[in-house]
């Protein structure tokens, strides 16, 4: 009986994701609605599939024939998208019934704002499951599926790249940022739903439909409150032995359950609690957005560490040292490298390199000792992950001479030529370490963020490869406590 | 006596910082040494004076005649920067005597390397007082003063505009992190020295200079180990009451002293102890070097908060959830609003407003009640401080619009051109606001970090107000909890 319903439940959220058709109710030629720019998104995101406008006092909105009801709409539609006034869902819930697969309420004005309003949101609900639909939200800002149908069905202009990475999120604004941190990233998602109010399908029935979702390799997720904590928790330890769930919780403290409350209308239980829970769950709990892309970056691409024993090779004696002060603050051992290792490394770097850990390249402009450097730090047996500090500095000299009368020197040229390879050889070696020793090797760069023009080469051959280098050593260092702590649980549970 | 002192080394690091002419002894016409890139960052750089290369087998060095040794050259010079091998600087020192004021060393291979190499570092130190010459560094990266010379003498290629923010660094790899950091945000510099390992010159003499400097109104500094740690102390407790001075301190865990040992060679004290005195000494000691740049960026622009009540302007609920999470954590009081302020933001927000704290300004594209909204929480006696989130949604819609042919609906237009110019006025009420209010007000934004063509619009008005958005919450409030810090402090000591 379980495995029925949740097959039924995997099948109707595909039908969100991928769905076939979509209709739009409460469609506007007004610019300033959102019954506008949701299907003007869908239509610049390029959806795969038909779009339908529905509303009765429209021909035709963003040159595509409106109906006047969802009736009328000749073919059954897979999803539903519903921006029309609060009082008006429920009955327009009813008319779906048989003819689309599943509802998404854009809709707020529900229970977030009261009990006379959450009366409205049960009568949604009940609603929904006299029509035989399911519903997504209301109160909530979209859904996005980057592959294959394109679907970019959201109030914010974003249009991410796929990437196997899903997150579903309570709150529509945190979502939003996500996806918009992602494109400033350099990297992607491929599937998002905003669940809202959750007043029918609940944050634990996006989790069993990602675990069984071959396109979704890491799940994220922002919840300020569960519907049904206990089923919440089940459905993670299901799902976490095989696939991680990442998740922020808002409200965890007084003051924020006081937003929270008058946010999604839940109410936050005991923070002790619920990270408790979440760590018997297998759940990675982070603390902010961008740990939250930081960590599943890593998890999508990087082998978990054996342990907690890091190598890290600097391109400076003050990066490293402020490194080994994190490291030593987040229980992460900055390991007394082996003789073996040090004479892998004394055959690569200058006979005054400081034969420590970390491993200082040595001010210069020749990078081409990285590859042995890496190559000694990953196979060395006391090192379980490794940080690579100060990629792109090469390339951005480059970058500043190339605009200066200056280059005419054919000197010059070669320099700056063979300093670019160097960096470029550099970037390949991490690549190449990656695949080839099983042990995680996080690259940090302060130059990590920004669009292409901002990006240094080097740093793009290491994205298009999977490797998204972390702004700063902290933000790289707690993402590898959180593989450790990944590690630790599959170890457990094994 | 301590007062002729005392601007007998500021009139010295004037000359250090504002050299009428430079001379570069072990200048190169090799590109692949610091010889000539040095003096070639110098012309890119734009430096203002003459710079002589000293090379007594060239004739020209990058166009400019090279001069056998120092004292050939025609005239005093004021600044001697010295990249020859390390034997030789000992008398390269001497020979400078008379003829410079300064002499920067950049050449490594002292003290760091172990007692031996001491030794030479010692036999340094000597020689400038023989010649009655002071010495920065030696093992360091430079010297730059973006104003009025236009000083770029860095190993690495970094032109940061300027900003009245100095940084004296004892790595100079931090060092030219910090420098692309500004460059990469927005910001500038004003004067930055790398300290190296102080032979002569001490980062108190440097805090001493900055202390009268006019262009210098926030001091940055990264110290693994004071050289005479009472002096810098008695330094410092002079120079907060009158400047902040912000301060890393590398080496605060044993991983992190047993890097600084083999880094700078600096035998870095107990931490608790190093922290008591910075405390007492008004230094504001921070984590890493985001924060560095993050804290000066606000101690520069901002007035200093009351107290440590927060209002918070939010575009969204989750981001409120969330910064509140952050403000308990942080020891920041997310203040219950009064009626007053709640009917002035009933006044321009809609019915269904959340009524508390944070503000949430209300999904929707029209952000006309910011200019209320902000006026409501600056001028509320129960609010210190302001935080304002979610800046730069509205245009990065625009910019993704204005590619796609839905553009030319012109009622879209026209909604897309409102949308700008409410967040065009929203940012200039931002800039209204902290001139006119008293109090703090920090702006966080998704958006803030990259170059010009990654920036919105808006941003870019507050950056030319000197207003730098943080890029995530977290950062914002370490900054707040800082000013509150500061506040407290001169307040303690007045």
């Amino acid at each position: 009986m379980e495995q029925q319903l949740k097959s039924e439940i995997s099948e109707t959220l595909d039908r969100l994701f991928n769905p076939r058709a979509v209709a739009v109710i409460g469609a506007s030629k007004n610019p300033g609605k959102w019954g506008f720019l949701i299907p003007l998104n869908l239509r610049i995101g390029g959806y795969e599939g038909k779009i339908y406008p529905i509303n009765p006092k429209e021909k035709e909105i963003l040159d595509l024939p409106a109906y006047p009801s969802i009736a009328d709409v000749p073919e059954p539609v897979d999803l539903a998208l519903v921006v029309v006034p609060p009082p008006k869902v429920p009955q327009v819930i009813r008319e779906c019934g048989g003819k689309a697969k599943i509802a998404l309420v854009i809709t707020a004005g529900f229970g977030e704002l009261g009990p006379k309003e959450k009366e409205l949101e049960d009568d949604l609900a009940r609603a929904a499951k006299e029509a035989d639909i399911r519903v997504v939200g209301p109160n909530c800002n979209g859904v996005m599926c980057s592959s294959p149908t394109k679907l970019y069905a959201l109030m914010p202009a974003c249009f991410p790249r796929h990437e196997p990475i899903s997150l579903a999120s309570q709150s529509g604004n945190v979502g939003g940022i996500m996806l918009r941190m992602s494109m400033r990233r350099g990297c992607g998602f491929g599937k998002y739903v905003s669940t809202g109010n959750e007043a029918d399908l609940h944050m634990e029935d996006y989790f069993e439909y990602f675990l069984d979702d071959p396109d979704t390799e890491v799940i994220l997720s922002y919840v300020e409150g569960a519907r049904d904590g206990k089923k919440l928790m089940e459905v993670a330890r299901k799902v976490t032995r095989h696939k991680p769930i990442v998740m922020i919780k808002g409200g965890r403290t007084p003051a924020g359950t006081v937003a929270a409350s008058s946010h999604t209308g839940s109410l936050a239980g005991s923070d002790a609690v619920f990270s408790a829970m979440c760590r018997q769950s297998g759940i990675i709990l982070v603390d902010d957005m961008d740990e939250l892309l930081d960590v599943a970056l890593a998890l999508k691409r990087q082998p978990l560490p054996k342990g907690k024993r890091v190598g890290i090779l600097t391109t400076g004696g003050g990066l490293g040292v402020l490194s080994s002060d994190v490291c030593d603050n987040m229980g992460l051992e900055v390991v007394r490298l082996s003789d073996t290792t040090l004479r892998k490394l004394d055959a690569v770097l200058p006979p005054w390199w400081n034969r420590g850990n970390p491993v200082d390249l040595v001010a210069g402009l020749a990078r081409s000792s990285v590859k042995g450097c890496l190559e000694a730090l990953a196979s060395a047996e006391e090192v379980d992950c490794i940080f690579m500090l100060g990629i792109g500095l090469g390339s951005s000299r480059a970058k500043i001479l190339k605009d200066t009368p200056f280059y005419e020197n054919p000197d010059l040229q070669k320099m700056i030529e063979r300093s670019i390879e160097d960096e470029l050889n550099s970037v390949r070696t991490v690549v190449e370490c990656v695949e080839t020793f099983n042990k995680p090797l996080l690259v940090v760069s302060d130059a990590a963020i920004g669009t292409e023009k901002d990006k240094e080469t080097a740093l793009e051959i290491l994205e298009s490869n999977g490797i998204y280098p972390y702004p700063s050593f902290r933000r790289a260092a707690i993402v590898m406590r959180h593989l450790i702590e990944r590690q630790q649980f599959l170890q457990k549970i094994s």
